[in-house]
């Protein structure tokens, strides 16, 4: 009787997570494992609702209330699909989890990463995974990308590259506490290089 | 130039919140005050659609999901619309507020009423109210009411009672905990009566 596993893939955008997400789902599938291959937010019904709200609700959203929806999507998740998955012994696959909450909500500095990571767990009520995976964007390889397209960053794209290199820092952070649960890849080798590190890491727990 | 005040009214299903909330405003304005009579949970459009969730869901709403959700219709509303008021110098009268989550799904035993107090107050960023209005209504007068109308207690009638005394009780043992903060009220006197406590207790703040 195999037991469950948790695997979360975190990143910035671009940095390759859904298509590693998906040649980890068929390697394990191949492997002979069942998988559920899901993603935050948005992984519910309940969850698809509170992101229409988020996204198009045309009034003012307050940081607070912001956060507390994705919480509820979180909580409902991973108390209706993720939890009942890992009781049957499924491996769950998960493209985003409490590290993005944590490096992307605490990286806007509206609220808290101590505060966001509390609710998080509260919401999830405790559940962490087994295994990490961060594909991590070099900021000057991201950098080579935007200047390869533009001869010049304006005031909004260097907000936003400021930003983003925040949210590295934060990651990278994340994953030095916690180096059981991590692997750190980076995200500008090949495609194959990578998924075999990750298969590398992931073996020896299946 | 007034400073805001910030009353909420707490009580049981048919304590007489409403009318007593309709009184209050009522005088409050005759007395010159700006008022804003509001209620949660469903203050706001966000509250709106988050109540149709919590209540038309075809399928499972998990515990700690439906707890987020009222925790985010919360920090939407003191948000948007109380301290808005109260930064206005406005009065604040409101039917339920962190009270009533913490009597209602505290009682629920699901969750911890530390927990969600904790909760609550992290939503509002820690908005207390300057008064609360308990109406308590005692179990032998809501019994007497339900046995003037029926002759015995099914099960689920039992349940349910035994549910309320729960709420009555958290709700003075919070009452005890913060005596500057509350005043209780005996629900089983006459409205004019309950009024004119109410006036009482209001009038030096104000």
């Amino acid at each position: 009787m195999s037991e469950g596993l948790f695997i979360t893939l975190e990143g910035g955008d671009g940095s390759g997570k859904s298509t590693q997400t998906a040649l980890l789902e068929r390697w394990l599938t191949d492997a002979g494992r069942t998988v559920l291959r899901t993603r935050e937010p948005g992984g519910t019904d309940v969850g698809h609702e509170l992101r229409e709200i988020v996204l198009h609700h045309p009034g003012e959203i307050a940081p607070r209330t912001e956060a507390l929806l994705y919480a509820a999507d979180r909580a409902q998740h991973i108390a209706t699909r993720v939890r009942p998955a890992l009781a049957r012994g499924e491996v769950v696959v998960q493209d985003r989890y409490l590290d993005s909450s944590i490096a992307y909500q605490g990286a806007g500095r509206v609220l808290g990463a101590g505060e966001v990571r509390e609710l998080s767990l509260w919401a999830a009520d405790g559940l962490l995974p087994d295994l990490t995976v961060l594909l991590d964007l070099d900021e000057g390889v991201a950098r080579g990308r935007l200047d390869a397209a533009r001869t010049r960053y304006d005031r909004l794209e260097a907000e936003k590259a400021e930003f983003h290199a925040r949210v590295r820092a934060a990651y990278l952070e994340l994953a030095t506490a916690e180096p059981e649960r991590f692997i750190v890849i980076d995200a500008a080798l090949g495609v194959d290089d990578i998924a075999e590190r990750i298969r590398a890491r992931v073996e020896p727990l299946i």
